[in-house]
């Protein structure tokens, strides 16, 4: 899950809806694996601060962790990640939560690529020493990103959605290289999120076109409301304004609109979406 | 899950059945709620070493657990209790796993008290002060095993299985004529297991004789073994001897024997199985 | 430590200065055993949301905890309590970290009453049901602060200092008759803080008054400024105000006023600060 | 602490003993920094059951580890690792908890290497893909042995003492190497310790000749003794044969030998031990 807008106290969105984000940890509708038990994690801006997020991760279950549940209520910010983990690659250990850090970005990631061990040394190889050894864990998600970040950081003074959409891109496209290239035929499900406080990329993507991809949605209005467990997004306002890009629905009405599959999902400054294929 | 008989490896019942404990504690098949990841515990006695049980107990969720991963195919006991917890009463804390010890004896329990705050001082009031203070956690079921070994240690000079099953009924009894008086209507699930290395006493139990009580199962035999995921039960012969008392089922085979309501099952020292109904 | 007045960033007092709490957790300089591992808790308001307070706690050593050093530079507050515990009475465990919080007050307790095994059973004999199942873990100060809230909750409508003053002095009073009449000879240790977010008090006690209690410091000005590693408090100024009591001194200044043998230290509302004989 | 020989229940040397490992966890005496609270690990053989050790790690100190402090009394071993971790390079992780295990074979390390980022690539590079994926964690530690089976496995079908010894001689030869070329200048520290069960090699080395290791001892005799809190070694007898390999001494009597500086310790399968030089 992924927020950004007006300032938002995120236990609205992470516990109050009644498919929220910590309910998906122990009972997710829309996929396979309703379990997502392994360790949890949030990031937020705290621009009155700076302008470095902070990150809050456990390896314990979201749905029992007694320091979520009391720092939820009580965090106001406009833009944050959020996110639940069903360990595929790598074990239980914070260095495997979701969302990554590095510097001002924050990065989450929904999906997997089998047999990953394949791959890994290709994924670093190129990688400069700080990116190289900024991976702290063994996570093909984590891997993905350092891939993502030596892009972006090589080819961009500046950081914009359109300069993550590139790299996402370049990214993907070397990824489904190493993959055929070292005997990974299985597709890859990446369904991946990054933001630097100030916009949103997104991506539904599975590298195997005949198949679909994991769930990924999308809304926007002026604020969300939670009434008996609904969520409910109010009509466009001229002072609040928020964008939600979401694994799962957090309810059954018609405010979630399905990103398309293989395309990006982009949030501008403006808060303008753009909806983009994947050339990858 | 209350195994005694010859020395098995645990793994082989913690890990290698299909719908063994670890297996249970993603997806329990026999109860509402299949989630049992609140933590977890297993006891076993080392008799080569001494009479007191070891108890190893984690908040983590068993199913993703390294240590227990690891120590499982290691350990081989002649009698051990192991647990999954879905948190009920009181928070995710190793207080508050199962099994509880007392120097030699080891205790589980399987259900729960609703509204258990009204009745907490009432259990503790009679304790000695050594049992009071035994106390580490907040559950209804270490409170209750507290008023059992009250009166079962006030009443015995020897653990015995027929001293075991009169405090169970003496405690029962006391908890129920609690609940009376506070205001408890909601009926309470008393599965419990006590053993001392030596015996086991099993109670499948529900306060509200209208109701039924949560499955509880024996099982016996020579040995278990396993073969591609199923358990079986292998005729009893002369050296070898198991007894398993279990929540659910391990396999779907004819080797389970449903506890009826409100019963005992006894496993003696001598393996012989004896059922008996709760006088409570 | 425990701080109240103008918003200020944590990280500066937790962290920035070379005796800071974090670094009291591995090396405190005032009191006999330096190591301060089992654990820690911080709790702090953020009144733009609410008068409830936060409590982050954890079982891990505060020196190496990923979470409080990433949350600690972004939490700014205008009043926390933060703690580092060396376990003597209760296990390592969430429930026995300070601060302990009762709705919108926090309590924090450096010291112990020895054998309190003795006395804990008279000191949940007069609480309210609601305080008897509010305690979670094994602490004597957990349990001492359930007695001074039945005293204080009983005996006021409004929580003022003065209430809080007289209830503490009831307690330590209470206290010291039960440790006489249950045989507990060694003095007993009670450094105590509360806040509700407006006002602090604070004591500096030891039952025995041939006995000296542990340290208790209180500073005032305007606000704090770590300038390598030490801190300076500036001078009093209109818009700032700043009172900080903490149990060892975050610098060799001469910013810092031990608070005398047996007496309060209350910081008002109005930042005031007033220093009171205990009469118990 | 390496131990190997007659069957010892494991609490004899890391509990009892006053200097015991657990102790130097909160308060080591013969090195710089005295806490050692970063996590622990255990690693013993059960070769009753197989030839595969058993690894018990946790990131909490082991001074308050409740299931540490249950399992050591039950746990019987011909030989085993012991360590506690002060984290220098690398999270605290379980991932990064010595004994690290590969197979048949456990490893520790007490010591580092500064600016290891420097270098972590180039310690990769030659790995087969099969070592590159083993490596879970982020520590100097794990890397280096790393290398080190990778040499060892790739010029020996069976692992003896010689062979270790020789792959030890090649991985720090080759570790300097890397060191001067990416310009690290502060010399590393190397006190390794590799078990297969059936025998024992430490080092004591450092890389700059002019600086001293850090201290390495070994003490045999036919088993240990504990007497109020000292460990006293029997005279060798002929049917208990003990070797203990430390970091530090567990008494102050003349039981323990100094491994001279930049020195293997090798313990043999007949529990014979042999002083030799390191060739690097």
């Amino acid at each position: 899950m992924a927020y950004i807008g007006s300032p938002v106290i995120i236990d609205k969105l992470l516990y109050q809806p009644k498919n929220s984000l910590v309910n998906q940890s122990i009972n997710a509708k829309e996929i396979e694996e309703p379990l997502n038990g392994d360790g949890f994690g949030i990031g937020w801006y705290a621009k009155d601060v700076n302008t470095e997020p902070v990150t809050f991760v456990s390896v314990h279950p979201a749905w029992s962790n007694r320091n979520l549940r009391n720092l939820a209520p009580k965090i106001k910010s406009d833009c944050f990640i959020a996110h639940v983990r069903a360990a595929s690659v790598g074990e239980v250990s914070e260095s495997n939560c979701h969302p990554f850090q590095y510097k001002d970005i924050l990065m989450a990631h929904n999906g997997g690529v089998e047999n990953f061990g394949n791959i890994k040394r290709k994924i670093r190889e190129p990688l400069t020493d700080e990116l190289y050894n900024w991976i702290k864990g063994q996570t093909d998600s984590e891997h993905i990103f350092s891939f993502l970040l030596n892009d972006l950081l090589r080819n961009n003074k500046e950081i914009t959605p359109d300069a993550v959409v590139t790299s996402f891109e370049n990214t993907f496209t070397a990824l489904k290289k190493m993959m055929t290239e070292n005997n990974i035929k299985e597709e890859a499900y990446l369904n991946m999120v990054v933001t630097n406080g100030t916009f949103i990329v997104g991506t539904r993507y599975v590298t195997d076109p005949k198949e679909e991809p994991l769930t990924l949605y999308h809304s926007e209005g002026s604020r969300f409301v939670v009434e008996d467990g609904v969520t409910h997004l109010m009509a466009p306002e001229d002072n609040d304004h928020a964008v939600l890009v979401v694994s799962e629905k957090l309810s059954d009405s018609k405010d979630w609109t399905l990103i398309p599959k293989n395309h990006f999902v982009i949030v501008e400054n403006s808060l303008n979406v753009r909806i983009k294929p994947i050339k990858a």
